[in-house]
């Protein structure tokens, strides 16, 4: 269509939920490229290995020892850029010096007992516990702390240092930039068409389909309108759902499935465990749950850095650290490619 | 001091550029770093290789060949993310799709015939020359485009795929994202305390003095307050200055001092050329040109990636990319090391 045409020139897409634009040139994509090559991922990470310490039964930078665990394991981050008591810097006495106190805690939680793991390689059941285990500490400690941001960082290329499959919870006591930007933005939208953001942008991408990865019932992934990153995408659900805690038994379950699906397709995509880092973010929590939050809708952003291949990765750099995120591939196409693979891993086909 | 002391502890500081936070977590660093290390950069690189599009004498992507410049070399970029004559995207049939037209240009500039040559290891008068050139790029395309972006992607871990010494210039028929924050906190700025930002910032930090790095008559360097990259930098004039192109005689040559002392301190700090993605900022041009535009200071941020070494970065993911960035020592520490470096570069102290 002639549409589809004119959105293969170069073009500005709008954001919305970070009021924000990218810059698309499709044609880039074209160019050779002479640069940095990324280390593939180390194929031979061994099950267990007691001096990695998140590994049942090692011992830990504190000198505590890790239980036999053999579902999830949660315990405090031992270098934790948040702590719970730290003083409150003085009075500004500038307008230009501001400074604020920052609360928090820090929690690592292990996904699975073995190291060589990664989520679209666990069971559909191992999947389900972590999202249980997700929603139980984001109750635990959203009852206090404003925000509770989950997120994974998967790969050396994202500065995870333990393969070991885990992932993160940062507490604080402050809203950080992007839960303001989004609450903002999401307020400013329901004020506006009485509907949430994303619950309406979730109806527009189900009906549109050019940017649908996977969808199940409750649950579907696109490549978001205005993804930066190449293979960027967005979880969605498609009911009206605040926060994590308040998914249902069976949106746990679809949860585990669609999860499944876009993880197995990430890493098909160029035959590799595919790096990102992804987190969740919902209704702000502690002091918020008395609030008026219905502008959220619960989501998961996924950032996966590669381009091209399991070397070739996007460079966020320059003019886009200068002036504005750039991208090399319209969203749809990236869709495309996503929604092509197949939803068994390569690494299980000959099972 | 007790103020000392106190930001010593983790805490939020405010970013009045891009109205943002960073959150400073100093005792951080004292973590053991087990994940991926960085390739040192390539250290024999030809002075001139005929295969390399840069060179002088060389043939690029599209069969033209360069000139046997002497100094800086501009012409355009084989495969730019901007174009001139895009066609505009159709009328969008909802406010969450929006698209918006995106013309521009995109040019490469040569600082030097070498390829075994950076910044840093240039004289004065070859630093002078870039300045130069800068200034006229600068003007000649922001007779007509509302943004010029000029920028250097220096090292391959900065997405830089050519070591030979060049920055790109991307001037564009919309203001970028970044220059949109920028115009509108420092507006705000102005017309809240009557001066702009910037000017009453250097004035502050000339007088603080803790995170000066370098300075002359016309110049400063600080690590600023609220600095998210660890050895992040912003040179300001004192002067109140609107663009690149505004800069006289003896500044410019004040400029190319300062410039080569930083460069060379970054250098220093690892022993080991320091990558980094720097860039200019001024008031908008084209159809800016017009209006008042005396809330903006012109300015050039310098963003490095390494933290503890030559190989190992910080890496900007999961919490940072989903909720704040974080820094793992003060912008205090960071400008105390730098400004104890020597100003002779590592590698000409034989000589
Ligand atoms: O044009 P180059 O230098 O090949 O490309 C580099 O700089 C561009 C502008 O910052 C980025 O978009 C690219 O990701 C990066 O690799
Ligand atoms: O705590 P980790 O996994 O060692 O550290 C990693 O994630 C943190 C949170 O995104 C980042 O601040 C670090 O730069 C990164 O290396």
């Amino acid at each position: 269509p002639e549409e589809q045409h004119v959105l293969e020139h170069q073009h500005c897409r709008h954001n919305p939920l970070r009021d924000e634009w990218v810059l698309v040139s499709a044609h880039r994509v074209r160019r050779p490229w002479r640069g940095q090559l990324e280390q593939p991922p180390t194929e031979d990470v061994p099950r267990w290995d007691p001096a990695n310490p998140l590994c049942p039964g090692a011992t830990r930078a504190n000198g505590e020892v890790n239980p036999h665990y053999e579902g999830t394991f949660v315990f405090p981050n031992d270098f934790p850029a948040l702590q719970p008591d730290s003083p409150a810097p003085g009075d500004s006495d500038h307008p230009l010096f501001q400074a604020a106190a920052a609360r928090g805690v820090c929690k690592v939680m292990c996904f699975h007992p073995w190291s060589d793991l990664t989520l679209p390689l666990m069971s559909l059941a191992e999947i389900r516990a972590v999202i249980d285990a997700w929603a139980e500490l984001a109750a635990e400690l959203g009852a206090s702390y404003p925000w509770v941001q989950i997120f994974e960082n998967k790969g050396e290329m994202m500065g995870c240092s333990n393969p070991h499959p885990h992932c993160q919870v940062w507490a604080s006591s402050f809203l950080p930039n992007e839960a303001r930007l989004e609450e903002r933005t999401q307020r400013q939208y329901r004020e506006r068409h009485s509907v949430p953001m994303l619950l309406e942008y979730a109806e527009q991408e189900a009906r549109r389909k050019e940017r649908l990865v996977v969808e199940n019932e409750d649950w579907l992934v696109v490549v978001p309108y205005w993804a930066t990153w190449p293979f960027q995408t967005l979880l969605l659900p498609r009911r009206h759902v605040l926060r994590l805690q308040d998914l249902r038994d069976s949106e746990r379950d679809s949860l585990a499935s669609i999860m499944q699906r876009l993880l197995i397709k990430y890493d098909n995509l160029f035959q590799v465990s595919f790096p990102y880092s992804m987190g969740w973010h919902g209704a702000p929590t502690g002091p918020h749950l008395q609030e008026d939050c219905r502008h959220w809708q619960l989501h998961a952003h996924y950032y996966p850095p590669l381009l091209r291949s399991a070397t070739v990765r996007k460079f966020m750099v320059g003019y886009e650290m200068l002036a504005q995120a750039q991208r090399d591939l319209t969203p749809e196409q990236a869709a495309e490619r996503l929604r092509s693979l197949p939803e068994v891993h390569y690494k299980q086909r000959r099972r």
